[in-house]
């Protein structure tokens, strides 16, 4: 049979795993496809970084995407100006697309796939979520007869690696912080081990694991591929003094991004969470992924696995590949967004307070008074004499609260009034909370 | 668009299910479908048990099979007989099928897909493995790219739900065993909650587990549908003694499903296990499903969820007719097993042993010494006073063993041995243990 004839733009880590791929399972790919997969051209701004034997090569992605022999174009540039201009080149040529570039999809997807959507070719995108874990399939074919209520996930590999580490070095609760805090410790060892770059913003600060659920949030709730609205947050507040709070009431500390249908539209956030620690989520460690999807019919399914990585992704790359040359071609549907993005103020959810405060009777008073005020109620609280510190002349103890669930407003509201307290020493911390239950 | 038009044959839970589903979810199925998917007969052995609106019903699957409206037939009866001949019906006219008949796929799964080649008609069976986590799709196309090393499952939801709850009432080891075995509480309470038959063989001695290993091992492995040599032990052998030793020495045990790559062919085999209690698998609790795939270029990925139940089942049955109304109809491929099964007693595992022994010196150094005669290792030993008890006039004490890994074939040698040993009272236990790792 024809084989489908594939170009190559990008040849950094993920390209160079594509190639390796192609080459090393040629055999199982023929099995599944029925029809072998052929790699006939390679494009990257630098000189090639691997023998690819006799595949031409060229820095101009131009080459590629005008081969009329290339079929598909894998895109594994990233990056959003020059990976755009890729894209609508070889949709102009009418060549299928099949891309890791989360950004991309995330920011411009809508438009990129209108584009598509009138060339009449297929677009890909397994790759740009959760690496080698197939959750882009699972939520458009294999979850495809339920109406889905919620998905969350870990999916910054990075973000879980330092709360891991900083989990795993947890002291008791109430010891005086040490000198170099947790995060940073965490931080640098991300780092050695290649987990995380020199210049970490893009994981920590969350907008790597924004960018996938935006991709996540489309194809569950049909909120289309934009950023617009969504809510993100990074771990640079959680300390290791939060996590160990958070395991004394029984719960881990994780990076979660969440789009969850509400009453007043679609939440799509990411934000540090506490969550269980019986729920197989609060197991995620090290760098892997993991994401749950809530479903009418089904419930509760999770899939697990390395979310980054040459060859996890390259296994998304070409199962994307795969697809088409079985006939699967999946030409994007142009349809206005069906769902509304909720705006965070409307959010609800149960909190994790950290209140710095004068160690004095009548603090825990004030603060409760003020939250019943706001309608907030508290489900349990800490307060260790043994966790006494001082600030200057200040005595101040940390008061752990743990609330139930109440409107990100109202919770705006009543923050603002505790922090005017001349009882509270420092900044407040605040950590929502999701039981990843179907906030019945 | 023309619609997709559905006969459903067997109206049982799952069958009622998938009825309700197309109702309910049918925005969502069009949706996802670009056409819609329409219920246009439903025939059942007994009188409808619910409403079907319009849709004519008859108690003759014929009926249905040879309705010339009817484009798939979905076969929920269950059981191999009848639903043999009815695939072979609905084939030779020319239907595609689904189902969720673990027990006939398993067992004549060649000889019917030979039938649905040569009829150039597709089956999809989605639902006969784990309900509605989408494993088949998983291996057959999120994983295509890779080989697969190995695949283990708990994929037996009322067997983990008995070692789910024995393990939850785990007392303190070397207590003597109360008089009801924890197995038989663990039984009446699932089969209370409706999570057991009555009759509980068919899940209790791995039966259930094996059919769907097989079908796992066939899509991972290409090792063919059928029942030969596959390896089935259920879990009556195992004691909450053993789960409370397992507990102390770091593992859970679960009644696992392996096929794995080996030097001698793939090994298939259900049986209890203990596995190390950090693994996301020694996590799986109650009545859920999980399986991990080891493959070449991802690594391990996990898939969780409900594995049984009307509705998880119905979504995974509607998945594969969304698949075929898309167009993406899954003509099976006759071939040629490409792997052949692995004989049992080649297969190497390390294993935890319970011998039940005389308390008094020399015992462990006789058992130690037959299992060097045998070049098996010892990993750890607990063998603990307080455990001591009676048996007639004999004073025992279990002695508890993990070893190294060994072929089954010199464990079962040394075992006929040490069994022989006069200060040896009672019948050893033997459990293997699966690390979930690559045994490199």
């Amino acid at each position: 049979m024809k084989p489908l004839r594939v170009g190559l733009c990008g040849l950094g880590t993920v390209g160079q795993g594509v190639v390796r791929l192609l080459a090393n399972n040629s055999t199982e790919i023929a099995r599944s496809t029925g029809r072998p997969i052929e790699l006939v051209r390679v494009a990257s701004r630098s000189a090639a970084r691997m023998d690819l034997g006799a595949v031409p090569f060229s820095t101009n992605v131009d080459d590629v995407t005008r081969d009329p022999r290339v079929d598909v174009v894998v895109e594994v540039i990233g990056g959003c100006d020059a990976a755009e201009r890729l894209w609508i080149d070889a949709l102009a040529h009418g060549k299928h697309i099949v891309s890791a570039n989360k950004a991309l999809i995330a920011e411009r997807g809508d438009a990129l796939f209108a584009r598509a959507a009138a060339a009449r070719v297929g677009v890909g995108f397994e790759a740009a979520v959760a690496g080698g874990v197939p959750i882009v399939k699972a939520l458009r074919e294999g979850l495809a007869a339920n109406r889905i209520q919620w998905v969350a996930g870990i999916i910054n590999g990075t973000t879980n690696f330092i709360l891991s580490a900083m989990a795993a070095r947890a002291s008791p609760p109430g010891r005086n912080a040490p000198v170099k805090s947790a995060f940073d410790e965490a931080l640098m060892e991300a780092q050695a081990l290649g987990y995380a770059e020199a210049d970490p913003t893009f994981d920590v600060e969350g907008i790597d694991a924004a960018h996938k659920l935006a991709i996540l949030s489309a194809l569950a709730f049909g909120t289309g591929f934009s950023m617009e609205g969504v809510y993100t947050e990074g771990i640079r507040g959680v300390s290791g003094e939060d996590i160990d709070y958070a395991a004394a009431l029984g719960y881990r500390i994780k990076h979660l991004a969440i789009a969850r249908r509400s009453p007043h539209g679609v939440e799509i956030r990411v934000h540090p969470a506490l969550i269980p620690e019986d729920r197989m989520m609060a197991k995620v460690d090290g760098v892997m992924n993991a994401i749950v999807v809530n479903s009418d019919a089904v419930g509760s399914t999770l899939y697990y696995g390395p979310g980054a990585g040459a060859s996890p992704t390259a296994s998304a790359v070409v199962a994307d590949l795969i697809d088409i040359a079985r006939g699967q071609v999946r030409v994007p549907t142009v349809r206005e967004p069906d769902a509304r993005r909720a705006p965070v103020e409307l959010v609800t959810s149960a909190y994790y307070l950290k209140i710095p405060a004068e160690d004095q009777p009548g603090v825990l008073a004030q603060v409760a008074q003020i939250l019943s005020r706001h309608a907030i109620s508290i489900e349990a609280v800490i307060q260790r004499e043994q966790a006494i510190r001082s600030l200057g002349e200040r005595r101040w103890v940390p008061v752990i609260l743990l609330t139930h669930r109440v409107s990100e407003r109202a919770m705006n509201l009543a923050l603002a009034e505790i922090q005017q307290l001349s009882e509270v020493v420092d900044r407040i911390t605040r950590i929502r909370v999701d039981a990843l239950d179907d906030h019945a």
